[in-house]
């Protein structure tokens, strides 16, 4: 489908590990088209990811610009240096490669900082200066608006913040180091949490689980289970412990949490609430950050990624 | 001294624990008049502050505005929430009351913010839109420059590094939590790593010193002591574990040391920058940030509050 007379028509991609998915937003910033395709895996896989971008923009009616969110990191050109989530993608000139493959002017930014520019435009972030968005999944990214900017950093790496190191005697990351943020409150430190649990006895409606996943706990604890939620509490302490780092580093008004585990916000929002309160430092003298789920949902990645064209990188 | 001929006279104060340092700043940024006074302790200390600091003004020659730095939270609207290091100080509004006092247009932030802007305007970070100031000294202050701005974070408190915790299982912080960078990575935390080396029979040298300091550490260093510099390996690996932890979220194109520490810097520079490029999340992929003690020393506190007052908060 082309639309040949809507110049105002902006186009966003959001490249994850399976799946890719597009969108087109209207003047308003509300989705008018919507498209998916599934991410190439194995040998070639870097050609035909740049054929399947393309074609999205064709489908999508792309005319002038597209951007795009990908997950790992990625330069200011728009190169990514690395995403453990796609294959043979090393130094993968993303912007360069989509733009002489369309003629489009190509935007490339990480797919959290992609989250945070539209939860900021359009989504629970609308009217702050300083936020922070914490993508929960697998791992854990991030994007910040901090005093005003979509913050990107000098290399375009700002928002790493799962690899914070928050536990030098914790979990092994796959980054190489030890105790990253990412090891223990992302949903991946969820079923290790869970399954610690199940080994010593503490979780017995799991002990038969194969495996013993974050949902199974999530279900559970839905279902009043108190062992699920005391596993659920303890998570939460590890989310509480990034949360207030960023608090003292940043000073922002809000969290906007997305990611995978956004479908059990139900459950998981009011333990990582409880922990947050008691672990912030000096709460008292200060405006607590709100923390919510993002309002975009699972479409915050690529809005923003389409508002990459039109927003101002430098104030 | 008054000045009735230089309306481009800045004037800074810096409030420390043991003194205030002001400065009087030329057209060019340099310092062309100083002045200090010692801290006002015990009772009535804060009308005796407020006194000290409209002499200072006066000393200097400030006809339309002074700048101050502050220890502590302080609010975006200059009142000191809470500075453990002056006595009395709780909800003091230095601004309200040392204008009402002088007649003066009063700016006042976070001692260690006043130190980042001095080195971003004036030193060693001029240039780069995204550096953090590090000063290390009792505790761990911070600055933070990021996208081109000076962070002042929702509330004010933004840069309160020291109370990033790193190790949840290490040492009670003065904050009431545990684990905090401050109490691993300061001159305290150094002091704290070499007692505990005296007792377990690993610095000899120190066996007899009575107290152990940080500064005996260092000299024994200087001065070849294999013990020594073992000893301030280890308290660098923890100064690098936050700097990493600051590169991933905020991604920066340097660091500035400050505060008492500085004084060190000959032995302690290396030991950080070797730990730091071990510790780096995928150094291979990235600008390494550097890592340099500050070009203004102890002065660039009351520099930095002299550049309040022509500083534009928000682009």
């Amino acid at each position: 489908m082309s639309h040949p007379g809507d110049p105002a028509r902006r186009v966003g991609l959001d490249v994850g590990g399976t799946k890719a998915l597009g969108v087109a937003l209207g003047p308003d910033g509300s989705i008018i088209a919507e498209a998916r395709t599934p991410t190439p895996r194995g040998d070639g896989s870097v050609d035909a990811l740049i054929d399947q971008l393309a074609e999205l923009c064709t489908r999508l009616g792309a005319e002038r610009a597209v951007g795009v969110g990908v997950p790992g990191l990625v330069t200011t050109a728009g190169v990514m240096r690395a995403a453990p989530n796609l294959d043979g993608v090393a130094d993968l000139d993303v912007a360069g490669r989509l733009a002489a493959r369309t003629g489009l002017d190509v935007h490339v930014d990480n797919d959290a900082t992609c989250a945070a520019l539209a939860e900021w435009r359009l989504g629970c972030g609308r009217g702050t200066g300083d936020f922070v968005m914490v993508t929960l999944g697998t791992g854990i990214g991030g994007g910040l608006v901090a005093g005003g900017v979509l913050q990107r950093g000098v290399n375009g790496f700002a928002g790493e913040i799962g690899h914070m190191v928050i536990d030098p005697h914790g979990p092994p990351c796959p980054c190489g180091r030890i105790g990253c943020w990412e090891t223990l409150a992302s949903g991946t430190g969820l079923r290790h949490l869970a399954a610690s649990a199940v080994a010593e006895g503490r979780l017995p409606a799991l002990a038969d689980a194969r495996p013993v996943t974050g949902e199974r706990v999530h279900d559970l604890a839905v279902g009043g289970d108190r062992d699920a939620l005391s596993v659920i509490e303890e998570w939460a302490r590890w989310v509480a412990v990034g949360l207030s780092n960023l608090t003292n580093i940043l000073d922002p008004q809000l969290f906007v949490l997305g990611g995978g585990l956004a479908t059990g916000a139900d459950v998981y929002l009011p333990a990582i609430r409880r922990a947050f309160a008691r672990q912030l430092y000096q709460a008292e003298l200060r405006t607590v950050p709100a923390v919510e789920f993002g309002a975009l949902g699972s479409h915050a990645g690529a809005i923003g990624a389409a508002l990459l064209s039109t927003h101002r990188t430098h104030p």
